[in-house]
């Protein structure tokens, strides 16, 4: 519930933004936006409400004034939270609130609804219109949410410098001898010191363990000869932080250092990761960036080895649009904000993996991560 | 991502909490039971994954054994987490998740679906199924979430005082002079130092604001001869904590303390609270909580005024079944545990709360809250 993302939009964004959602479901020839809790909700009003099993739904019709139905008892915190000037429905404990929304100046056409909207409240909709077709609201959403504006880009770079700054301390700290759940939990600590709100992930994969991307930190002990990849983030000022960096640590001994097949393997993930950014730009499909850095991995002979997409948006959620993967040929958009992350895991031995936040600029890539994107041999 | 609940709860619960949902879905004739990422998929399995846009879904047939369906990412997560016997099905970048989980032994009749599901994963359900009936899996495991064991009693308890110990440290410490959001900041801080993981919620609602049952804290200053409605909780242990105490603070002024007005109203919440604690028991309509609560309330004229359900469910989530409002007039069950809550707010002037966690024990009611239910009268 920070106030960063809101003290960095200004006010009159939100009804751009609802002006424009309007427009596109007008367009689309939707019979209206359904918005629950979450991320598309404060990107449309500023309101970041509870979750609760009480519905609270921004109800956006193609021809008439959008207004938020939320419970009698959160009235006073929608008042407060909200930044768009939108009228409030309130209901009562006894009321259908699924009524509600639906006769609130919908038209006839698909309703969509948010990604993240509850399965149980999207059911109380269909329950009343058991003949209308529910579609994702992101196929309108994604369009306005992906092509961030100049406030939503300095967030994006103040949440990736302070990841930077953790990722820096992290590196010249002590780490031989310590579980990774320990480093991990340094890592949160860290992040929220930086300015996160939430400290969503912190993945401190050591030795073996580097070859899982999504390895949870265990009570593994860190030990000398081996490496770590260190993945994390998390929100701070209301937007996503999301970075990797890999280390190897030698616990002072230069015996200990990575071997040749560990630094070829590392090369390959490094210039993969450096040529798909370079590739960015508008127009380009998305698709061609995980294309670009998978060439690369495969002409280096680890082609089966890069198990994952290159990358995927990042904003008001730490995962949103674009996603970064073969099959998606949608051209990359101006303003979209998104990780690029290749990485090379060999089960059982070990893996690497590197990743920045990148902005498609109007000429080419902006990139808003500035830790050194180097192997950090490190003494641990 | 706490391990207290992992820690409290003995690994074959879970196998037996799977085949109790089996059974039920069987006696009820439904297809599968298919549950997304949260609290559910923590009562059956122990597994606390990440809410993502890849899809992981348990998927639980009436009559072939449950499987978890993952992204291939999230494996090793999964096999980390997983507490129960269930074999994980992972799917590839590409694969269609739905169809899998869909193809995964379900039979013919409804399909539920539990209640936190995102809307785009269910919609993702729905397209391959389109003359399937969806409903909501809450229907089947409600019954046997609302049946606290005493292990998940004693995790509620833990988490009860733990909030208890925040409420003693915050009326006897400095308020007068400082904002609500101060305030509720240091019983955040209070509430992780306890243990919680979660800090969900810190209303410190002062003077005119103890009238909106659910107050933001604001940059307001809190001052003497008011009150403050202090309404606290969170997860600890993966168990959910929720506790309102009633202050009235009098800057060490005795000419500033209650009025005789607002001592009548708080009297008749404090005798609401202990009568409608009392009635628990098992049989019990749940309506009936209410209905004591608001029967006295209602005899000292404060009737309109008490504009909330007396309660809520508490467990995995803080707000789960039973609700303890007017229309449920399901029996209450040995293990139900809830919030017992009534309120008066008198708008634009000030109100009060009093709230225990209370089990419906064998005999009547077991009330895991321990601090003293009376008016604090604090300096402040």
């Amino acid at each position: 519930m920070t106030d960063g993302a809101r003290a960095g939009i200004p006010p009159e964004r939100y009804t751009r933004r609802l002006s424009d959602l309007r427009a596109l479901a007008s367009e689309r020839g939707l019979g209206a936006v359904l918005v629950g809790v979450g991320p598309d909700l404060v990107y449309l009003t500023g309101y970041r409400a509870m979750p609760l099993e009480r519905l609270t739904m921004l109800v956006v019709p193609p021809s008439a004034a959008p207004l938020l139905v939320v419970p009698r008892l959160e009235q006073a915190a929608a008042r407060a939270g909200l930044l768009a000037d939108v009228r409030i429905v309130p209901w009562a404990e006894q009321e259908d609130p699924y009524r509600l929304a639906l006769d609130a100046g919908t038209a006839h056409g698909p309703l969509a609804v948010s990604d993240r909207l509850w399965a149980r409240h999207l059911l109380g909709l269909q329950a009343h219109r058991p003949d209308a077709s529910f579609v994702r609201a992101s196929g309108v959403l994604r369009e306005l949410r992906m092509r961030k504006d100049a406030e939503e880009v300095e967030l994006l770079r103040a949440a990736a410098h302070a990841a930077d700054r953790v990722v820096a301390a992290i590196v010249t700290g002590r780490l031989v001898g310590r579980t990774e759940a320990d480093v991990a939990r340094e890592v949160r600590e860290r992040l929220v010191d930086e300015g996160h709100e939430v400290a969503e992930f912190a993945i401190v994969a050591s030795g073996p363990n580097s070859a899982s991307p999504h390895h949870e930190a265990s009570e593994r002990v860190i030990r000398p000869g081996e490496p770590i990849v260190l993945d994390i983030g998390g929100l701070c000022g209301g937007y996503g932080s999301d970075i990797t960096r890999t280390l190897w640590v030698t616990g002072g001994d230069p015996s200990r250092g990575p071997d040749a097949a560990f630094l070829g393997l590392f090369e390959a993930v490094r210039e993969a990761q450096a040529e798909a950014t370079s590739a960015v730009r508008p127009g380009l499909p998305a698709e061609r960036v995980d294309a670009v850095a998978r060439g690369i991995i495969g002409a280096a002979g680890y082609g089966e080895f890069f198990i994952h997409r290159v990358g995927h948006g990042i904003g008001l959620e730490t995962h949103e649009e674009p996603y970064l993967v073969a099959g998606n040929d949608e051209p990359l958009v101006e303003g979209a904000a998104f990780s690029v992350e290749p990485g090379i895991y060999l089960e059982g031995r070990y893996g690497a993996r590197i990743e920045d936040i990148v902005v498609c600029g109007p000429a080419g890539p902006i990139v808003l991560n500035e830790a050194p994107r180097d192997l950090y041999v490190v003494a641990g």
